[in-house]
């Protein structure tokens, strides 16, 4: 059975209570050397690696050229959002893994495709620097297929409500305008990787 | 006087003391019909526009060709992060001030260049949907010069430490590179944005 999740209440959150989020007050010294504060919301879930995530840009691609060069998206309900996002396979990365790792997990979890390989590795990038220190890595990650596109199972832990999308990589703008008329909104940073996608295809025209 | 910005100390700031963030406990019905929980950080300045903050991609360009397709990026130490961070001319929507206006003025005040023509504005892009309500809109405005490029002064507030720098839009995943090389840190959606770039560039070869 399935019902359009929503929001119910939304009430203050004593710091005592938040399990998964803080908030910090920085004091900080600033180039004139003087003292100033700065508020930050942390997550309380960061492990020795010192990334808070990953999110996982899959390149789903045939060796026969059987389908256009593709990748996989998820678009799933997000309560502070109170909407569909559409984003890239992401998340937490666990006590004990590399982001590498992570990576390769998740999107076997959230897609189940299998990378092969890593192609490339960014390195520590920061959400929204002015508001919090999320941080993240994006992985770009390789997986071929012989000829057609594969279609695998989803592991989803229970309660984890993912729908994963292959989309082509060259149409991803042209997706996330349907998107956006049928009111989900896009991962930021997912938009602005196609955003530089198009700005160079236009360039080079 | 010059001095290296530096943290001096980090505490819990509880609710009732935070001005510019806060928590939530947001009560949620899943798509199973099961009550949850998430836990949510907010920014307490969200005016009537609905939207926290604007990022804009300025189109440096010369009516003659007389230098390269440029974009301007700043560098600014961000206390939550205790690093110097590479991000688009970016800042919140003030009361009474639509997005794109927003991304006008910010381009300005932090960079000296006047956009001449709003080309694109995205719809409202969410910036880290798991953690965070907070979103925001990405502006591309046109920055035509009749020949050579200008060079005009910021209009910073006082306690505004902000660097500003003009880079090729092919060169900015190079520019990252010097970048993290001496231990700046990237914006997300910036990267991203590059990556995505890059990666257009490679599928046209």
């Amino acid at each position: 059975m399935s019902a359009l999740p929503k929001v119910l209440s939304k009430e203050e959150l004593p710091l005592t209570e938040a399990k998964w989020i803080t908030l910090k007050k920085i004091k900080w010294s600033d180039p004139e050397g003087k003292e100033r504060i700065w508020e930050s919301a942390e997550r309380t879930t960061r492990g020795p690696s010192g990334i808070d995530a990953v999110a996982v840009f899959a390149i789903l691609r045939s060796e026969t050229d059987a389908f256009p060069v593709s990748t996989v998206i998820i678009e799933q309900y997000r309560p502070p959002i109170d909407k569909f996002v559409v984003e890239l396979p992401a998340g937490l990365i666990d006590k004990g893994e590399t982001a590498e790792q992570a990576a390769i997990r998740e999107l076997e979890e959230e897609t189940g495709y299998k990378a092969q390989k890593v192609l490339q590795s960014s390195p520590v990038l920061v959400a929204d620097p002015g508001m919090t220190n999320a941080n993240m890595k994006l992985v770009t990650v390789d997986v071929p297929f012989p000829d057609e596109l594969g279609i695998f199972d989803q592991k989803l832990d229970a309660g984890e409500f993912i729908t994963k999308r292959v989309v082509e990589i060259s149409k991803l703008t042209q997706v996330f305008e349907e998107y956006e008329r049928k009111g989900y909104v896009v991962d930021a940073k997912l938009s602005h990787f196609a955003s530089g996608y198009e700005m160079a295809l236009r360039a080079e025209q």
